[in-house]
């Protein structure tokens, strides 16, 4: 064991690192935590040039190396996709309320673009039911789709042009930190929640109903329907809910039996086509089925020039881009992504097949599902909204951390019973206060020495570690900075008095407090000030302070407000034995107490 | 050293505490870090009662003991106190626009309630100049104050009213938490930009100017000013520097001579009866010098039915009120406090003694206020705004914390150039900001051994530390929770990463990563699945993860959530010898390197 003098010397008084070398790390851990750039930074100029094409453009790197046996893989793959993707985009187009026709769009231009730029493997794109009912929702609120069906139509065009240019800014400006704030109790509650008011809006079809309301909350849709009592039409229930067995009954065939996987993927077209044939041939729309209706083939022109920015709708359409971008980050579309690689899908490739399969169908086949009956479309929505509740995740949320059940049941509840929106914010909301309160209140504990193995550990935590008499060994986490300052000062005060009791109990008076401070990742200047405060008070009842281990940003904190200088040099330690050891010397020359620190505490 | 065997029943795996125990301990350090209800807890009933009284209702603490030898200080106190209440309770109703009279009120009621409640033994209940010209500056936007006197008046009163419940509120919710977000540098940027638009509003009395913007950014007040400048009064701008310069000179002798504080104090009282003189035997009205006009003697009824609870001022009325709670929290009267403590009180009885002095002046003295000229009012209300600009801490800022210094011209810039509220929810937006990014981006450090101490330290701040051989040592610091997982699996991912290139270059190979926990305050479900998630990325390398120190709470989620089923309870470890230990064990077992790791290294 050194002396005073030696620990001093073993402490690290760097001076601080310039602002540019720390501005610069911060900004680096802040956006670039992965370090991207590492697989090209030591590269020659073509190579890097090369590498960060490949980077950035990653059909560059695969392209190249692409032979005929993985085209087999993903052809297969592609092709199943196809046919889970037609159905999902005619229904999602109808959750929408939007011609079935510009969903079948978004499997065929988007998996092109993310074959060039998207570095999954497995990832289908297409559509998302929470995007297309978060977009009707919002759009609705200022322009209703049935009076106006072309400018509710471009005002969706407009939102989701924002979406993109949302999406590409968060991207460039290495925005995912905000995506870190969707937790998964988040997720979990909000595609619970999603899926529940989803169904409900299902019931339009299944009774196959005229009016509706464009509202999404559970109150509101179940008193429409039950306000339209008298347009139910039993037919179209008795087709749906036989639809959805089949269609659940297929599920349960890929649960028990993960090879069968294509079977539930092929099951929605299968329904489609059913159901295209029964109403094709039993005149269903004259027994009150509703069918799609006229499906134009070719392919559109661009519809850039549909967008509309008129001032009027713009605070809206910004809103709904916003908040389907960010959603759609957080849910993806999961159960073709599941579906691209069970079928055994090998590269991008197979998005692209998606993209040709649909193109193709626009071409030709797009007027061949217009007798497709809407029940139809809602029980292929509805079977897949099931599996989207996961009662088993919410039950682990509440036996592991109850605050985070509470964040996922906010979500939950919120999209239910007000909106997509309000329960989003409120759940996010919720974490953020739990952010907050982890950096208001963070955890201090009193160290206690265990004995067998010469270290300090949380008192309460290790029940068998012993005191040291006359020493306090305080042990402080987080950040200590404004927001957690006075808190910090006052436990600190209490573990004081605490302790001062305890030491009194056994014959001991309190004369050292150290504060271990490796937890403390960074501290600002009401922090610093809060300790010198904490020093004052203890000074005035004769009691020293000492700090041990201060990390590399603290350090340069205490440097350069000269807190160092304040309370010297010789009472910063680099571990509790030093500091320990120092306070036996001076207890040992203390007029107060000459053996109160029985040499056997010092291991 | 022990066995690996020994070293695993070191650590506590003891079964969570029960969520009502977890719970009550989270909501004590939440509301109630300072334990208050401590004195009382282990008394008999009746003590109990009598100590809970003295707790709520200070004054019963301190009455029952006082005697003639405190009044003496008090009353001397109280009288000083009195004599800068005046002024500044004309000046700053002024400068919300309110009939002068109004102002002194606020030195003659509050004292009295917070003489019962309140617990500090100098702080002197006044008015604060930022809030009446926040109260002025909201209130205008809804009611002109020339256009509707009474109205506007009625709308102050309701405003101050929802303060006061606002602030009842906090204290019965102990929801002080709130303030902890005021930083002080938020405090401090705030007050500066206080100070400079309050000064410019007194540029209206310095030029005697009768068209005045109700808008305070620098930018519409300037503008105003030059417009007008027609009207502009040189006699009025002559008197006002002459005050301003007598008032300034007075705080330059306190800074001075300390013991001279009285000067200063009386100062201002001093400017307002020379300026009544003066007024009076100069006709100054006739010279372009405007006088606060008639004030009536008497004591006025409570004005509890003037409250207007209209719904159409709610909202401003509210917000004016919240504000000005929040802001009145932070920033307290903070001159005449200083006043109050130099002058030597000694009980709040200082406060009862300025509401007795107020009292008599209302009821006899309030009409020989009538000449006070305006331009004296708006010099001391400029030479107290001087003191309140602090570069000095503005540089410090600069210097210690660069974030800091930009949350504080955030408040100040905001301040001046927007609005008051803009400025405070701005700088208070950027340390909420700066929190969440403390939580979503926590420093992580590689340890190296210190072999001098036999301890590890953070590699970088300390050089001198060396690599064991096979072996990575982290440290991760906060919360592990759903806004930082994906950064803390990145950044675990790339130091390891690093850390092969390094022990390759070495002639090693990594086999073990150690994740040290002391740091780790808590952590959720997703912070959990995270480390599970680099354990998986872990054992594709053939590397092992182990995990040190988990703290409690950390501990018993880890139990709840079945993490340390997954990874097993020998590979958790209490400190990191014994986890170096247990590599060393199973690198002499492996079959890849038989003595990668030394003897020596192990202490």
């Amino acid at each position: 064991m050194g002396t005073v003098v030696e620990s001093e010397h073993l402490v690290s008084f760097a001076p601080p690192r310039s602002f540019a070398t720390t501005l610069k790390s911060d900004l680096k851990e802040t956006f670039f935590p992965e370090d991207p750039f590492r697989q090209f930074r030591n590269e020659k100029p073509a190579a890097r040039v090369k590498k960060a094409l490949q980077f950035f453009v990653p059909i560059f790197e695969w392209l190249p190396k692409y032979n005929l046996k993985l085209l087999r893989y993903d052809l297969l793959a592609g092709v199943t996709i196809t046919s889970l993707a037609i159905p999902q985009g005619i229904s999602y187009a109808k959750l929408a309320n939007l011609p079935p026709i510009i969903g079948l769009y978004s499997s065929f231009v988007p998996p092109l673009i993310y074959a060039l730029f998207g570095n999954s493997k497995h990832l289908a794109v297409g559509t998302v039911a929470a995007c297309s009912l978060l977009l009707q929702a919002t759009i609705s609120d200022v322009v209703s789709p049935k009076d106006d069906p072309a400018l509710y139509l471009h005002l969706v065009f407009t939102a989701t042009f924002v979406t993109g240019i949302f999406q590409t800014a968060l991207g460039f400006l290495r925005l995912g930190i905000l995506v870190d704030f969707l937790s998964h109790s988040t997720i979990t509650g909000f595609m619970g929640g999603t899926a529940i008011i989803i169904c409900l809006q299902q019931l339009k079809g299944f009774f196959g109903l005229t009016h509706f309301t464009t509202k999404t909350d559970v109150v509101s849709v179940m008193r429409t329907i039950f306000k339209n009592r008298k347009e139910w039409k039993w037919e179209s229930a008795v087709v749906g809910i036989s639809f959805l067995c089949f269609l659940q009954s297929t599920r349960y065939v890929r649960k028990r039996r993960p090879k069968l996987f294509w079977v539930s993927a092929i099951a929605p077209m299968v329904t489609v086509l059913v159901g295209c044939l029964f109403a094709y041939f039993f005149h269903a729309e004259d027994h009150g089925i509703q069918i799609v209706g006229e499906l134009k083939k070719g392919i559109n022109p661009p519809s850039i020039n549909l967008l509309n920015f008129d001032s009027k709708y713009l605070p809206t359409v910004i809103k709904a881009g916003v908040v389907t971008g960010l959603v759609a980050l957080a849910v993806r579309p999961f159960s073709k992504t599941a579906v691209n690689f069970n079928a055994g899908c090998r590269t991008a490739m197979s998005n692209i097949v998606m993209a040709v399969c649909m193109g193709l169908t626009l071409l030709f086949l797009a007027p061949l599902f217009r007798y497709t009956p809407l029940v139809a479309l809602s029980a292929i929505i509805m079977s897949a909204m099931f599996g989207l509740i996961d009662y088993e995740a919410a039950y682990h949320l509440f036996k592991v951390d109850k605050f985070d059940f509470v964040i996922c049941m906010a979500a939950f509840f919120g999209v239910a019973f007000i909106s997509m929106d309000v329960g989003l914010m409120l759940s996010v909301g919720l974490g953020i206060l739990r952010a907050l309160l982890y950096v208001a209140r963070p955890a201090t504990c009193k160290l206690g020495k265990v004995s067998s193995r010469n270290t300090f550990r949380d008192s309460e935590q290790y029940p068998g570690s012993t005191n040291v008499p006359g020493v306090l060994v305080l042990q402080l986490g987080s950040p200590i900075y404004f927001a957690n300052s006075t808190y910090i000062r006052e436990r600190i005060l209490r573990w004081i008095r605490e302790e001062q009791a305890i030491q009194d109990s056994e014959g001991h008076i309190l004369e050292h407090v150290l504060l271990d401070l490796t937890g403390v990742t960074s501290i600002d200047i009401t922090g610093i000030e809060t300790l010198i405060e904490v020093r004052r008070s203890l000074q005035a009842n004769e009691i020293k302070m000492a700090i041990i281990n201060p990390r590399i940003k603290v350090m340069e904190k205490m440097m350069a407000s000269k807190f160092i200088d304040i309370i010297g040099k010789e009472f910063v330690f680099l571990c509790i034995d030093d500091a320990i050891e120092s306070c036996r010397f001076s207890l040992h020359k203390s007029k107060h107490t000459d053996d109160s620190l029985p040499d056997s505490i010092i291991a």
